[in-house]
């Protein structure tokens, strides 16, 4: 059985990411979403095990120690991490793997994992990420612009992804994830060796 | 205004390279589909400028030494290439080219052009492959075995082509070209220009 692939969903808060990885998730049950460690406060709604795992810094800075974490970074004062376990034990059982991560997380799991597919999520323009980010009406204005600001800093990282998913309907943001996760399943790389088996091919 | 993509379909003789690409264009007009020259002798219902401009060996001759060909190949007796300049006409003018072409014509086209997208297009097994050479009913016998063994041949240059779309169901397989075309325009090398200057990336 081929492993399942690793598709890594990352870009600015307020591009939109979760929502696209949610509703992808929604369409294809079989995939495995993530679930990321946090040290930050839950906002309105959010669950633990379901939104995040969240963990006091003490317990996050032990699992740091114990390699138990495939990524973490710390982003405005707060760790966030991927639980190392749960991924590799989905992809050695064939089903893919949505990673929702911020960018400097992404980058850390690139330098550990071959294959995986890099998808960045931008808004159409700096506009309508300041208004995302004001939209979500649980911030300050002043933590709007310091994230704004993070965001531009973040963009020319965009250099070390595969894609760059813009993010304007969410229903289209949405299929053109599934096109993007299709077109790598059709990969030459990734098809060769089923192919090589049924067509009997010698080098 | 960005340039067209390059869009080259390949594969053995009897894949259904032709039917995928007719079907294509037929759902997207925009899309200029390159018509191959050759010398052979057209088949029952082929039309001369629409599925190949038809051409003796000596016009063919004339035009590879006028270089007027994008690429060129000997198969079976017969010469096949590419007109060049339609295919860069349509590219400058911002419209996708769809190549369908023998398999060693794809590799001499990439060897020219930076940039393309390079399709492999196969039946789903050997067994399937050969049944469609013999239903195709234009072939006797022994033609239907020179194919198969010259398609065997070729399998090992699918390592040079970028995806393999395996053609089960014709519909399935332009929706599966389709998502490929897509995935390339999201591919982050051919969106950084536009996207530098959207959000103003500095280095």
């Amino acid at each position: 059985m081929s492993k399942g692939l690793l598709i890594v969903v990352s870009g600015p808060s307020g591009a939109g990411k979760g929502t696209i990885c949610a509703e992808y998730c929604k369409r294809h049950p079989e995939v495995f979403l993530s679930v990321s460690a946090t040290t930050r406060s839950p906002r309105p709604g959010e669950q633990d095990g379901v939104h995040y795992f969240f963990y006091s810094k003490e317990e996050f800075k032990g699992m740091i120690e114990n390699n138990e974490l495939l990524e973490w970074a710390q982003y405005c004062e707060n760790f966030y991490g991927t639980p190392k376990k749960y991924v590799e034990q989905a992809l050695n059982e064939g089903r893919d793997v949505i990673l929702e991560i911020e960018v400097q997380g992404a980058l850390n799991v690139q330098s550990r994992f071959a294959g995986g597919t890099y998808v960045f999520v931008l808004p159409p323009d700096p506009d309508v990420l300041a208004d995302r980010l004001r939209g979500r009406q649980t911030e300050t204005e002043e933590v709007v612009q310091k994230r704004l600001s993070r965001a531009m800093e973040e963009l020319p990282l965009m250099s070390h992804y595969d894609y760059v998913l813009e993010n304007d309907q969410l229903e289209e943001a949405v299929n053109d994830l599934e096109r993007i996760v299709r077109a790598e399943k059709m990969s030459r790389p990734r098809r060769i060796e089923d192919l090589e088996q049924i067509w009997k091919i010698k080098e």
